[in-house]
């Protein structure tokens, strides 16, 4: 830890209670013993990166963060990214051994353990362990697995940093100093999502990030050219001390990120060493004993000397945290405004409400792009937790703000990224945003709807680890026009719509984009996406509501014992109620729910639901998607079942039978059809 | 073209008849005015960056490239690909102006046009110009315009050209010269699909791949990093000569491919010149009249002079092609053997049913990705057409295959790709090599299922260009187990499904396997994803077929007036089929539908359809994922709502109730509920 980078024993010195013999020579064997003792249990455990970073371990836990250990969440301690995450087991090992008490000498042993049935009750144990890192374990910043994202969220974790201590720190006041350490195999520099976000980072100059390389590949020149500051470590199996003088090496560096290439082998002293199979790691008892340390024989023990090593990071931790609780009270008296708006980020405090009650929607029809962009600049012009970015698309995407600073390496208390044309890489660096102090910040991304597809294992990951980011999606639909439809999606709300946790909201009008704000905004555990049209409005829809978006899904037409309800959302909620009227002129009472959120209006009281939907024969959807989630309470869809085209917007809708022409023809004539007899299963109607 | 390279005039010399004044200079000037005519009448078109890049179009199409205007599809062709796709009508105009047939003076007028509708019948007029360039357009090799594809297609364009060559070419006879040209600006550059891609180009050492990067900025750092040859071009705005003395240099390098960079202004020349103005294009009077050439007036006309400085091409085109046939006759005097294998090749001649249909299914339980593993192994030493590759799980994807080469800078007559942890860029190589000429090499990747959401965006690129590509993906469920919600798809089938074209096919065991294969490699205008199990088998199935797989959906398990019919497929119909002996016994006629591909069943008779699903009242589906398109049909689903869970298979079914005991449990829960009653609407079971 911070203070005792000095204090390196290969078994001399002693210190903090261990044995005179023992030191970090002995600590890395018995972590890799331990790892084998767990893989070998268990059979298997992706022991083998686990092992080879051993070293690189103790000189982070034992020499180099600033960490509490009695509590995970002390805000400005230094953040650690598992981007490898199938190296889990070292990063539990390191949890226990440093004495986070949630991390107990049982859970360790329910790594990867499935089977870990409670015989009595035929219930699962509670276990917080799993397979790969999940942020509910307390000392886990961010899920890690699907390579790549991992480094992802070090970038966003590292802006944030930067962005805190550039918005609250003073000359005599350094209230924020924490760093971001990450650990990459081979695997995530691969990831394209990896490329992308390093070369965010060098071009931010964020030189809080740390990116410790465990590898024997030579991508240094590549890394370099990204703007990195590069460091070597040629001894990674063996020397903590080198490890640790390039993790200072790197605090040192003011204007770049750094990367620490270290060469380690994977399975380091087992019979697979440097081989595939050492990846998930199943050791034999040969490999074990090569690793035992002195007085340790059973399987998964550490030595007192080793926890004795290890533990007075405990009371370390406490002193870290109670040095900062009192610079936080002197800053509190030196800047009493400025400590008062940090404590409400510390608290994740957030205020929209009356922002998006008090808004008139415009009187001229426009896109719902267009709008939105005039909603966005009031909220992020009058909240400071919200930093937004897009993919190069910001003006498209019509969030063009004047007055919001862009964050760039002289200016980081900006609150505008410019990500490039990395969708992917926005996506996971947003959710380590969110993650730095969940509410403090709250992430903004915006890009076209169809390369959400690009982003999409980003939003995933951030739908699975609860984090709050908004989603801006412009351009949704065929309705985009020229570009073809390469640009247009029709399936892509199928994957959204069935993603647990995220909320798909797409708003009609002027009146629901408000509405599907409110909603994005106040889902403090879900990533939502709010789906815009770039196509221009052609009627105003009456019935509209802000505060029924939040329901999912409410009639905008009633009509008594009617036979057909239409359900629609986005630009074609405008062509439905068009439709509705000439139908209704026509003799076929039909009435219009709008359905801004499927998967909220799925969570409303059964009553209610049935009450909305209505007991008339025909419930259609109407929608430019290729129809999935409609049919579990829609008879029929009007949607497409193609790819899109190019042409203008308008005329597309027309091509596919999708406008009010449209919905009128395949309406009627599906009424008619099914006079007397009626469809068994949901009907697509052409 | 070829074999023009010494004939550069910028005005100076008489060259194929046109005017003694006229050469690069006033073609460069030309092309530049035609673009800007056509962005100015249509409102608008992505000008911009085709303006920038005339001279470089004058070097490919005048001096470079080898093509046959009469016969886009001649075999030995060069390939080009306009990765910035957006730039289409730089595309368009060369395919013009050198003589393509069917892009007419009508066509060009209609690029971006959606307007065009025949005012007399009220249809579009057909029009093969689309905003971005899609490949059934005679000349257009791929589809482009989300960033990053184009140039992983041309990676795997690269690769086949290479692998042909390797395969059929003697010394005395070099049957196979083509080499592939791609341009990128800085958009694509940053996307990880293509660093991903250029990656794997330096690495394969593909010396046939020249990139010609439109832009200012300087990556060659970055790109030599990768492994590629770099020349710069800085007056790029102005010299065809030294863009096309680069693009020579290119086909000296005979190890790596060549990145050539470009100094290029967007919209030169015109008022918006450099500025973001420029991207969408839209021009003055005065933009237009600087690029005026002499003697042309009116918008979208080009000079005699320009159509005779380009129209040598179509005879030239020609003469390549005879002269190539006659090259290709001389080898089949020499080689009959090879030849007709070659033959065969271009002809995209593809036999598998009799390996399919002899194969015997192993008596043994075990995982589908275990068994398909055995039947890849057969297909791909017995058809020569299959190139296959894994993103670095080809082990856990169990495909390894020892007999078949590996394809490297070596040995490019080998046929499985190691693609390294980069699954974007595996599928849109793997476009790259499905288009080379359909069907004479057929792309195969390999990846856990969930990792396909990486690749997304390249599976969806070869759905919309009607693509052959075999997508295997294993551990597709929570049956996966240990490794957690991060690797357990839930909801990433509700994208696959509803993606036009694409088949997804979740065979149940080691006969749907077959039949999986058999149906994937039948679909030659589509992608598949053959979906498969790490979980081990638990019982076996009767009745399931390898035939009957290519309806998507039969019965298995017949039962008169029955109450409940389950539909499931992959690892949960073992449990369905289980379920239903239980729920039989227990006195609720039960029966079963195996339904591996829910897109080949829809694509059946009504009939049907009617007799698979029959009349009994409650049609339920059986999958451990959240349940999407199976509402379409099913009145209620034993599906999940939630990320899954890091556990043993077996044990994650029944975390979820989706093993037969919960199957039974819920079934019987809800028949029971529902007596007397009937639920208007799909009704997940829990």
């Amino acid at each position: 830890m911070n203070g005792h980078t000095n204090g390196h024993t290969n078994g001399a010195k002693l210190v903090n209670g261990a044995s005179s013999s023992y030191g970090d020579g002995q600590a890395v064997n018995e972590i890799r013993k331990f790892v084998i003792d767990i893989c070998r249990q268990n059979g298997g455990g992706h022991g083998g990166s686990a092992i080879g970073m051993a070293p690189l371990a103790v000189a982070l836990w034992r020499h180099t963060m600033r960490y509490n250990p009695s509590n995970p969440n002390w805000f400005d301690r230094d953040r650690f990214v598992l981007s490898n995450g199938h190296a889990a087991m070292l990063l539990y090992a390191m949890l226990h051994i440093t004495g986070y008490k949630d991390m107990t000498h049982d859970e360790i042993k329910m790594y990867a353990d499935a089977k870990a049935v409670d015989k009595a009750t035929g219930k699962w144990k509670s276990t917080i362990c799993h397979g790969h890192p999940e942020r509910e374990v307390p000392g886990v910043e961010v899920t890690t697995g699907p390579l790549g994202q991992g480094i992802a969220n070090a970038v966003g974790l590292a802006i944030v940093s930067k962005h805190y201590a550039a918005t609250f720190n003073k000359e005599d006041h350094q209230l924020i100093a924490s760093r971001i350490y990450c650990t990459t195999g081979d695997g995530c520099i691969q990831e394209g999502v990896a490329l992308e976000a390093m070369a965010i980072a060098g071009r931010l100059g964020l030189s809080n990030l740390t990116l410790c390389y465990d590898n024997n590949d030579d991508t240094n020149s590549k890394v370099r050219a990204m703007g990195w500051h590069v460091i070597d470590v040629f001894d990674g199996d063996t020397s903590v001390e080198n490890i640790t003088a390039a993790l200072e090496a790197a605090k040192l560096e003011k204007d770049r990120p750094t990367f620490i290439n270290i060469r380690t082998t994977i399975g380091y002293g087992t019979s697979t060493a440097g081989t595939f199979k050492s990846h998930h790691g199943t050791y034999s008892d040969d490999d074990a004993a090569k690793h035992l340390a002195s007085g340790v024989t059973s399987t998964y023990q550490l030595s007192e000397n080793a926890l004795k090593y290890f533990k007075f990071t405990v009371d370390e931790g406490r002193r870290l945290e109670d040095d900062w609780n009192l610079k936080l009270e002197k800053y509190s008296t030196a800047y009493p405004k400025e400590a008062k708006l940090f404590k409400e980020r510390m608290g994740g405090k957030l205020d929209f409400d009356c922002i998006l009650t008090s808004l008139t929607v415009p009187s001229e029809l426009q896109p719902t792009r267009q709008w939105n962009g005039t909603v966005f600049n009031e909220l992020i012009s009058k909240i400071p937790n919200l930093m937004a970015g897009g993919a190069d698309l910001w003006n498209s995407n019509q969030m063009g703000d004047q007055s919001t600073r862009i964050f760039d390496r002289l200016h980081p208390e900006g609150r505008v990224i410019r990500y490039g044309i990395r969708e992917h890489a926005m996506a996971s660096i947003s959710n380590g945003l969110a993650a730095y102090s969940p509410g403090g910040i709250l992430p903004i991304t915006a890009t076209f709807f169809m390369f959400y597809l690009y982003a999409a294992p980003g939003v995933r990951m951030g739908a699975l680890s609860n984090l709050q980011v908004i989603h801006v999606a412009t351009h949704d639909s065929i309705g985009e026009g020229q570009n073809g439809q390469t640009h247009q999606p029709v399936e892509l709300d199928s994957l959204y719509r069935a993603m647990p946790t995220l909320l798909y909201i797409r708003p009609a009008d002027a009146e629901e984009v408000l509405g599907a704000w409110m909603t994005a905004l106040a889902a403090k555990e879900a990533p939502s996406i709010i789906s815009l049209a770039r196509d221009p409005a052609v009627t105003d829809i009456p019935n509209t509501s802000r505060l029924q978006v939040q329901r999912g899904g409410y009639v905008v037409l009633e009509k008594e014992n009617a036979t057909v309800t239409l359900v629609s959302c986005g630009s074609e909620l405008q062509f439905a109620y068009l439709a509705a009227e000439r139908l209704n002129s026509d003799g076929i009472p039909t009435r219009v729910v709008s359905m801004p959120c499927i998967k909220l209006f799925e969570s409303q009281s059964q009553e209610y639901q049935d009450t909305v939907l209505s007991e008339s024969p025909h419930i259609i959807s109407v929608e430019a998607y290729v129809a999935s989630m409609w049919a579990r309470f829609c008879t029929a869809s009007v949607a497409m079942d193609s790819f899109g085209y190019s042409g203008l917007g308008r005329e597309n809708f027309a091509r596919f039978g999708i406008d009010d022409d449209g919905i009128v023809r395949k309406v009627k004539k599906h009424v008619e059809e099914s006079n007397g007899k009626k469809r068994r299963h949901w009907t697509l109607l052409k």
